[in-house]
């Protein structure tokens, strides 16, 4: 009978947003695995921090601040088969996430790597999509609307038909990508229309008007909200 | 000093997947509001009816099933006056709703009508859209795709090109579309790149092949992920 692995969502920030079943697995598994920076504490690991019992083998998922290696295959692979080392010693083994797992989330590179070989449960969880909304106060999608994801590390010509095309768009990954972004929204005259937020839930949250960000300012914890349809749930 | 109205998302489906916030806000305040059919059960009380104290004033939102009044208007401007006069007597009213509130959820229109007088706090909660992926086994969105939400009620044309644009779609509320739903995708070639799923984290989930769901039998809580590149996150 070999371990279970978990990948299981805390959600995007405040530690009262983690789910009972996140909460259970956590508390119960024998071997905890996060991931984190090369250097710096792990965010997915602090906000489960204070629900940890404190007894667990832990594994730190670490890693390097490279883009040209994304996704960093030999970061996973070693992960792979340390977790996987784990489970073969009939240990369960939970990988917390920020958000969600399987929402633009790392964990789909250990998923990819021992779902053919291990047992793999994925509990979800409150994703940075609707805690943005209901932190800015601004249902996310109504009715019949088409909601569209765009991750904003897309070149500009591509982010613009996106936007062109969407009902209603959540730009994700903001970060340095932010300068390129504003001006994307501005060329379709959709200033406006968007709502602009960092941090959502957590202590730091922040929420400012798009034309009072300043250059370099966004963090990678940001996301843009625009309505096409002002305020469709009146 | 007024009462704070509460849009309190319970997730998708399996009690365990509500946060640890939802559980406070649920146990804490006096009245709790609920959306239910005209008939019937309310599956968001469900959901959570293992969790209340059992002493809270409760109100039912009741429903019609009248697709010519969509949104109901008249149902909403009376739970409106009902929840305000409550807020008004200085009670915090708690409104649940599967998944989360601001996904695609009636609470937006209660929002509508009491955000200019009210205090309100939405509590975000684990929507359908990450519960299936993480039942289906099959990572929502990865790297820089763009992921499109898809209403089933959309004609087949709008339909169409919207799924044709995707990276990644998840076509939701299929219900009795799934007829139109399954000949777009078949239109575009598609079949082998789509999933299908029912009532995803409930004792009545079921995963079946599209090939087999039959005519009229998808029930409203159900969906369609499709995946324009297989298995990206391998």
């Amino acid at each position: 009978m070999a371990g279970t692995l978990y990948g299981v969502g805390v959600g995007p920030g405040d530690p009262e947003l983690v789910t009972v079943k996140a909460l259970r697995i956590l508390q119960s598994v024998p071997v905890l695995a996060w991931p984190a920076p090369e250097d710096g504490p792990s965010l997915a690991r602090e906000i489960v921090a204070a629900y940890l019992p404190g007894t667990q083998r832990e594994i730190p998922i670490r890693m390097p601040l490279l883009p040209a290696r994304f996704p960093a295959d030999d970061v996973y692979d070693k992960a792979a088969i340390e977790v996987g080392a784990a489970l073969s010693a009939d240990d369960d083994v939970a990988v917390i996430c920020e958000g969600d797992p399987f929402f633009y989330g790392s964990f789909m590179y250990l998923f990819g790597r021992l779902a053919g070989d291990h047992t793999i449960e994925v509990v979800p969880g409150v994703s940075s999509l609707t805690a943005c909304a209901a932190a800015l106060g601004a249902p996310l999608s109504a009715k019949n609307d088409v909601l569209t994801v765009i991750p904003g590390p897309l070149n500009a010509d591509t982010m613009k038909q996106r936007l062109a095309d969407a009902d209603t768009a959540a730009i994700i990954k903001v970060g340095r990508h932010f300068d390129k972004i504003r001006g994307v929204i501005d060329e379709l005259g959709l200033a406006g229309n968007a709502r602009y937020i960092e941090r959502a839930t957590m202590a730091e949250q922040r929420i400012v008007a798009l034309a009072d960000v300043g250059d370099g300012d966004a963090p990678y914890f940001s996301m843009i909200l625009v309505h096409k349809r002002k305020e469709a749930w009146k």
